[in-house]
């Protein structure tokens, strides 16, 4: 099922997430344990829930990125611990909020929160993150940082609504697409990078930087997420291939080969995302379509752009082990098993 | 329909919201207008829903605690304004989100959000307005506050689950229940009151007052509000009749015909509560139970109780116009239209 998009064999070594972990492993440790801590109330269910979703298997991209971020700034202190397990916790709420809108019944290869426990007590047990976030910023005391957040948040909730108004959209153009992409995803991963550089007390081109770097990142990422959602070897990953297909999210590779296409194609895309009338087979015609139009390699193609972007927005910083291990993220997130 | 409990004759005057309605005039509208600034965003479904909720002729109960407690407490500059908006989105997110926790098809008289745009707008623009409330606390720069509400809300979020876990259970005591309508509802009422002594830069004893009598509102004004969802002028509100018997959540007039009935009645209150195994005419006999109990009026006893105490935690502030109007905002809140 799904195409492959063999990527191997351009790099000598295969690009890890492995370098970033073992830098800011330590560090790692005590995020992990402060969200431990942190998700804990009277109200049992809710550790439970959040515990669910917090423990599922995530890489921890986002507040590794304050870490890192921090890290390459030279900060030595520890409010990056609780800055980047406020990244956590955001990052969470929008999860379990995004699978009640979804209906999403798996998450990561797990059953997802809303499947176990019900959407009633997802939306509340997001909210009830999204506050923690927010109590621990307030523990951390920097307006500044607050602001970030906040507007990162608002920002968030707007790149959903946007989604949520062009599903099914089938005449949506790319540009409206990396709007919502950018709200949705890259500016949590840009405002994760800025706070490191917040906390460091960098100069403002620094504090620049390392924000170009996570946004630029986050575009790459969701790009290729959106390209895993049609891929083969996806089913490794625990998400199930096909699911933007089933929901008519209008995602990059759909609109470049609904651009490419003939007007029978488009008929179809329209039939099948726009009214959501879908019969087997679909998905493998879609698949077709999506090969016959290079729409899934091209994607990719787009990602790497970011991705180059990313790499040279951190040109300024002297080479360091981190800095290395921040542009080898790149290419992880780029290549990323297909 | 339902069961008329009969509180007037007991005041010369009817206790109305108009006193105070009038004393915070010209603050709410500016609160008004800052409303519908700040809920603006280029995505134009989010103030289109934000707009049909916010504008759905709500009281506005919580955002004039603000305002009347800042001018109890002699407050003379702007930022009562700002952190009133702020508590009206807060209470705003709450209510979308409840809406589709409850699968609510009405609120206030009107459609639900969740019924024209769906659940999942109502999630997603819920979020956002949470976030604007941050916002909007960051622009008010004080610390002090967004700790009072990043932990109003997480409080809020632990009730709301919390009334969740109750729901259905027919066992669950009157303590029990306390603890959710003060963690749901109750502290917000607190925290908007407290924000009034906060801004004044009121000593403790001021700021502990207000809250006490925010606190004490707060719980009686939910307690009420459990009567009317059995009470026969409640159509006149614009809510639906018996709410709460088709969900099957537990309030004090159930709890207390529960525990005063017997084990015939008790089956009852377990099938059609616990069960939610309803059918014609149970709405009736329940009806019918809460009244051989006198449940409905010994909880607007209740009510009494935490409104006397409401009333007198007022008692350290010198006679006004504003405390003359606070102390009838209680009697309006208890002898509400039943």
């Amino acid at each position: 099922m799904g195409i492959v998009v063999n990527l191997e064999g351009e790099r000598d070594k295969k690009p890890s997430f492995d370098d970033l972990s073992a830098l800011v492993g330590e560090d790692m440790t005590a995020v992990n344990a402060l969200i431990l801590k942190r998700m804990e109330s009277p109200v049992a269910l809710i550790p439970q829930l959040a515990g669910h979703v917090i423990s599922a298997g995530g890489k921890r991209l986002r507040p590794m990125l304050t870490l890192a971020s921090a890290k390459l700034c030279g900060y030595r202190g520890a409010r990056h611990v609780t800055l980047a397990t406020c990244i956590e916790f955001i990052h969470t709420a929008t999860l379990l909020h995004d699978d009640v809108v979804d209906e999403s019944a798996l998450r990561r290869g797990l059953a997802s929160a809303n499947s176990v426990w019900g959407n009633q007590a997802s939306v509340l047990v997001g909210d009830f993150l999204f506050s923690r976030a927010f109590e621990l910023m307030v523990e951390d005391g920097s307006v500044t940082v607050m602001g970030i957040l906040s507007s990162a948040s608002a920002r968030l909730a707007e790149g959903e609504v946007m989604q949520l108004m062009t599903a099914n959209d089938t005449e949506t153009g790319e540009t409206a697409y990396l709007e919502v992409i950018k709200a949705k995803t890259a500016q949590l991963f840009a405002a994760a990078c800025r706070l490191g550089a917040i906390v460091a007390e960098r100069p403002k081109i620094e504090e620049e930087a390392v924000q170009a770097f996570g946004m630029n990142l986050g575009i790459a990422f969701q790009l290729i997420d959106d390209v895993l959602d049609y891929s083969a070897k996806q089913a490794t990953l625990g998400k199930t291939v096909g699911d933007d297909f089933r929901e008519g999210k209008i995602t990059l590779p759909v609109i470049l080969a609904f651009r490419r296409g003939d007007d029978e194609e488009r008929k179809f895309w329209r039939r099948t995302l726009g009214d959501l009338d879908q019969t087997d087979g679909d998905l493998e015609h879609a698949f077709g379509l999506l090969q016959r139009h290079a729409a899934l390699s091209d994607t990719v193609e787009r990602a790497r752009h970011y991705g180059a972007i990313a790499r040279d927005s951190l040109g300024i910083f002297p080479e360091s082990d981190i800095k290395a291990a921040l542009i080898s993220l790149i290419d992880f997130c780029i290549e990323r098993p297909y």
